[in-house]
């Protein structure tokens, strides 16, 4: 692939061209940022970069997109504006755009010139609450597969009975087959070691029954594979969904499409949960007083199971770290997404994998 | 396949042997249990006979099981013993017992009888908490599947933002294809109208996005027949996890893995909030003084989300009505399951279905 030319941009205070991007050199942190992408982009970006300045004062912004847009909503924020440095881009991908398109006709557009930067050692890590479709094709085109690996994977913490578990593949791949699972397998250890700090993460595989005979053909194959590996991982058999939020095991380990529902179906029962709840508080007076002693506590129990807080799925399997935000978080989810890129630059997630696949796991090899 | 011999049962008191069982004649609701079936068995199943009894008072139940172990059960109980027959059988069909073992070498197991008299016109439904596989097993061998129908499904109640909906296949068939989800799709609508009395209920195809292009071979395929079919039900397109607990649609279709995975996740997460939230509330004394004024509405929030509310699953298809309780199911949650097999008699699913399917569905015709 040919890197399509640069866009033309003017430079106005802290806005640079692409081109003009200096490396990341001695930096320690600098973080690509989609400023474009995302129901409420750019007003949201903007706040979530605010809040993780906070978080991570040591960090470097670049904002790709509309400096028309992006200027105005860094008016009165004259300590971020230090931290930050607008990348103009006109080019936009739209929610609803196809990924083929976003791929062959928007060589400009803010989504590709922040995950550009990365591949070209400008930033450490780049983050987008756009088109997931399009940031999976531009994440592979751009970046690149890391050597072993075949297919990427999304992977996101989740909120356990015993703190927090890894799953993936949360909707990367739709078809399932037993490399891929293996391959996912792999991934979700390398990721579980360096954003949990897990020295041996147990790893499961989302089944219909814990027996080994139950189930698809492509499970019990990549059981067997990861049973018969010579570098075993820490593989502990099948799981069902309930184990997911049990905190069976450390990784939970599935297909595309089946992660993709899990993961959605736990949102929607999380958020029935408490609408029940709150209904329930305001169905009687001694419900309403019983809810003004408790609310301090229910806020933290919102805050425990705030999505925003599990905000932050990262592309696993890539030459460069790519974080996918949810698309219609809020600054607060925003600036969570940003953390997790930021954890895996500071783990050194990428020199981790590369490492780990290199020798053991091309099935290919 | 030839009827295996009766076994041969010692008449005490309101014992009978299976082969000296009446017809249902003009009895309105005779219910066959497997009293064996279920990790608490059988004295669970006592016990949720019991709580039936006081909501069904016409009906009368046959217990199949071992009569040394459930006669001392009913000893105190002389209400309840006028509306049970036991029908004695040593035999009991182990949790762990493979369904082809279960089919092939125990003519005489409890779960088999009770499918049994169904087919034999002695018991208008049977329902059991044992061995899920074996259930499945001896429900297609003994029942029969209804005509135009090739696979059965199982179907069940979930809780909604607007009320319930149906969701199948929760485990049946872990292979998909086009043609049994369009198969599904009918099932429950059939379903729906029967127990939720919906007239015209709204279907969608579990996937992982709304827009008609995404996804798996077989729902794109599914949902172009659906489309397309003369005879249409009321089907919206595809739908994600998070639509479920929603209330997006009336009936969510899907594969039985996929659903199993589904289901059981939502579970578990309902199981994480409920703890998050015991924990919440035993965190600073305000919080437990909140929790005496609102403990009588937390009692109906755990009453409006029991899993045990909604336990009663359906395997759909088969020639006769037949109720899978959970395993782990106490006697509240086992009298439930025998009220979805009441409703299902009373609203005359078994004559719905029938007449639902034959001139319209087969896909093979």
């Amino acid at each position: 692939m040919t890197t399509p030319p640069p866009p033309t941009e003017t430079v106005i205070g802290q806005v640079v061209a692409a081109t003009d991007l200096p490396p990341t050199g001695s930096r320690p942190l600098v973080i690509a940022l989609d400023a474009m992408g995302g129901d409420k982009a750019p007003d949201m970006v903007i706040r979530g970069v605010a809040i993780a300045h906070e978080r991570y004062p040591d960090a470097h912004f670049l904002l790709f997109g509309q400096q028309q847009r992006l200027l105005p909503l860094l008016n009165r924020r004259s300590k971020l504006q230090q931290a930050i440095t607008i990348v103009h881009t006109d080019d936009v991908i739209a929610g609803d755009q196809k990924p083929s398109v976003a791929l062959r006709s928007q060589p400009h557009s803010s989504m590709r010139l922040a995950i550009r930067a990365v591949r070209e050692g400008k930033a450490h890590a780049a983050i987008s609450a756009g088109n997931t479709g399009a940031l999976m094709a531009l994440g592979k085109a751009v970046l690149g597969m890391l050597p072993g690996i075949r297919r990427p994977a999304i992977a996101s913490l989740f909120p356990t009975m015993r703190g927090e578990c890894v799953m993936l593949d949360l909707g990367a791949n739709v078809e399932s087959d037993a490399s891929t699972l293996v391959q996912n397998a792999y991934l979700g250890d390398a990721f579980a070691r360096a954003l949990l700090g897990f020295t041996n993460p147990s790893i499961g595989l989302l089944n219909v029954g814990s027996e080994m005979q139950k189930g698809r053909e492509d499970l019990k194959q990549a059981a067997q594979q990861l049973q018969d590996d010579p570098d075993p991982l820490h593989f502990t058999g099948f799981i069902e969904g309930d184990d997911i939020t049990a905190g069976t095991v450390d990784v939970v380990v599935t297909d595309g499409f089946t992660g993709n529902i899990a993961l959605k179906t736990a949102e929607g029962t999380a958020r029935l949960y408490s609408s029940f709840l709150k209904q329930t508080l305001k169905n009687s007076l001694s419900a309403k007083i019983g809810y003004l002693f408790a609310r301090h506590a229910f806020r933290g129990l919102r805050l425990r199971l705030d999505p925003r807080h599990y905000n932050g799925a990262v592309l696993l399997g890539l030459k460069g770290i790519l974080v996918k935000s949810h698309g219609g978080t809020d600054a607060v989810g925003f600036a969570n997404a940003i953390g997790v890129g930021v954890d895996m630059v500071r783990h050194g997630f990428i020199e981790r994998v590369r490492h780990h696949f290199e020798p053991a796991t091309d099935p290919t090899a």
